[in-house]
């Protein structure tokens, strides 16, 4: 399939048009190759990256957890997570979301697959990681309430597909990414 | 497995602290069950929901666009995408993208999944369409520049899986929901 390399729009200005703790929305003038101007919007902001965890409490079973979702005003079932810190690698930022949120660390971090949730309008993006081997080790978060953690055949992967309150396209992907891996590998 | 149902955190306020042309960005008070309290932020908007339509060119290939994305300042391959406008329904609105962007009206409509973005913070959310047995149907829409449209064999969604600009979580997860489509229903 041959890919066409389309010209970029030319960015006239941007600037932050507001502004707040977490999000910081910028407005960008756009003209596109055919001449065309468009305004557009998107998100930056501090939290650009961030790494999701796969983590598996032995070679037959999973650990998600169920942790409360502003946006949608409501606990979700997912997976370990968090922004990459400055100096952090993904896999350092993993180790330490995963041993604050589940208590573990993994000897074992396969890269998955990284990902944007919203090229649309965010450059936010996400290393999705394979975390295997773990051991007890905890590291104290800022999470205002215990998180939930529940454990989950890889067998039955597809009922957990169809959980209601796992809602979110990026732990939906995670799920099938690593149905993908552990047949590729024999596992 | 059973589900422990945790207490919703208490919504002490929340209030508009942000607000552009296509964001809001609203700031809540929280008091978690266990009586620690928390400042969240999260995106709310006008564009709440959206479909992502999955079309099929015929019953060996996909339909797949590639349009610019402002988070990523590039080229994104996706399906045909776009929000529900007030009075739509979701199909309703998969049509007319359909329509707009790649230029077909469907017969068929099979819903996939409904997806949250980031439910962490932005109540966005998206129902994964599947379009089949499609006819030519034109729309004008309110693109920049004419959209790029290629196809793509079922039959190698494998490579399309690893295309460098094939980037956004919900895409992937869509191909993944095609395929386990395809092979429960025997095409």
């Amino acid at each position: 399939m041959p890919h066409v390399v389309k010209k970029k729009p030319t960015i006239e200005s941007r600037q932050i048009i507001a502004q707040s703790r977490f999000f910081q929305i910028e407005q960008m003038d756009l003209v596109f190759s055919n001449g065309v101007k468009a305004q557009y919007e998107r998100l930056c902001g501090s939290a650009a990256s961030a790494v999701m965890m796969v983590p598996m409490a032995d070679p037959h079973n999973i650990i998600l957890i169920r942790e409360y979702a502003a946006g949608i005003e409501g606990y979700e079932l997912t997976f370990p997570k968090g922004r990459i810190e400055t100096g952090e690698t993904p896999e350092q930022a993993g180790q330490r979301e995963l041993m604050e949120e589940i208590g573990f660390g993994a000897r074992r971090i396969v890269p998955l697959r990284d990902v944007y949730l919203a090229p649309g309008y965010s450059d936010y993006h996400c290393h999705i990681l394979l975390a295997q081997d773990l051991y007890p080790q905890k590291l104290k978060g800022d999470e205002p309430e215990p998180i939930e953690t529940l454990t989950w055949p890889v067998d039955d992967i597809g009922s957990l597909l169809n959980q209601s309150d796992l809602t979110e396209a990026r732990s939906l992907l995670a799920l099938f990414l690593l149905r993908d891996y552990l047949a590729a590998t024999g596992a």
